[in-house]
């Protein structure tokens, strides 16, 4: 498992009208700055908590835990679609941007706060359109929720409507 | 449906030393502060995403729309364990705390900013620790997103261990 420092992560590369996302926009100065990169044919996103990132003291907060795995899943989806479109992140290219469709979590138990978190992603396409995530999060080593995410190519009617 | 001020919400009894959730607990100062209420024998949640809750521009953040459905959840099973022991919120007895098992998340369209969003709950007990609770997500009277939490007692894995 990849856990040196990600160089070249597939959010850096997105388009800038579409990188405010508060979970992995590199524009949104108050998110959290998840960022995704290749782990082999798999993916990975690491994070660390802030303090306030609480649920019951002491344990990360589960919705923090869902938004890690929805950007996480469609970080991996668009690593796919670049790679099946011949780029990798980094090489300057703009990847394609996707969006959730679907979420499911299941905690499998407590998350400890105050260590990193690791996403590790396996890509599945079922559609043109549509890749399938399954992520596990591993805190210290242990694996402390399973998500699964459909992402979808961003439809039309997302464009920047402000 | 409910659109007035919610004056008593099941998180204003929590125990303090279980009210330092980042998506409800009051005592988390920065935290979204849900709020979540009865509203005949369904529930309710309110609330305004901020500026930086941004998905693509213009339209919320989904780990934020799905943060609401889990402490929506869990604050209605809350809810409803407690109106089974016989009390209400804001009668002065603490209610029980539950954890989220699963949380599965689907958006059904884009989710636009800068209007007050509303999550309604229904409520099925399937065991006597473990509770369902069915949510829409309404923006602007419009459904852009559905969600079904289970909600389990906090087990005692949760005693605070800061």
């Amino acid at each position: 498992m990849v856990t040196e420092k990600i160089i070249h992560a597939i959010q850096d590369d997105y388009p800038s009208d579409f990188a405010w996302c508060f979970g992995c926009g590199r524009l949104n100065e108050s998110g959290h700055h998840f960022r995704t990169t290749w782990d082999g044919n798999n993916t990975i996103t690491t994070y660390i908590p802030n303090k306030e990132h609480t649920a019951i003291p002491g344990f990360v907060y589960g919705g923090l835990i869902a938004s890690l795995i929805d950007c996480h899943g469609t970080g991996s989806a668009s690593l796919a679609l670049h790679r099946e479109n011949g780029y990798e992140p980094g090489v300057g290219e703009e990847p394609p941007r996707f969006v959730t469709g679907s979420l499911q979590v299941d905690f499998l138990k407590p998350t400890p706060q105050d260590v990193p978190l690791v996403a590790t992603g396996t890509i599945e396409k079922i559609h043109p359109k549509k890749w399938k995530v399954l992520t596990e999060v591993y805190a210290d080593g242990v694996v402390s929720a399973r998500g699964e995410v459909l992402a979808v190519i961003m439809p039309e009617s997302f464009t920047r409507n402000k």
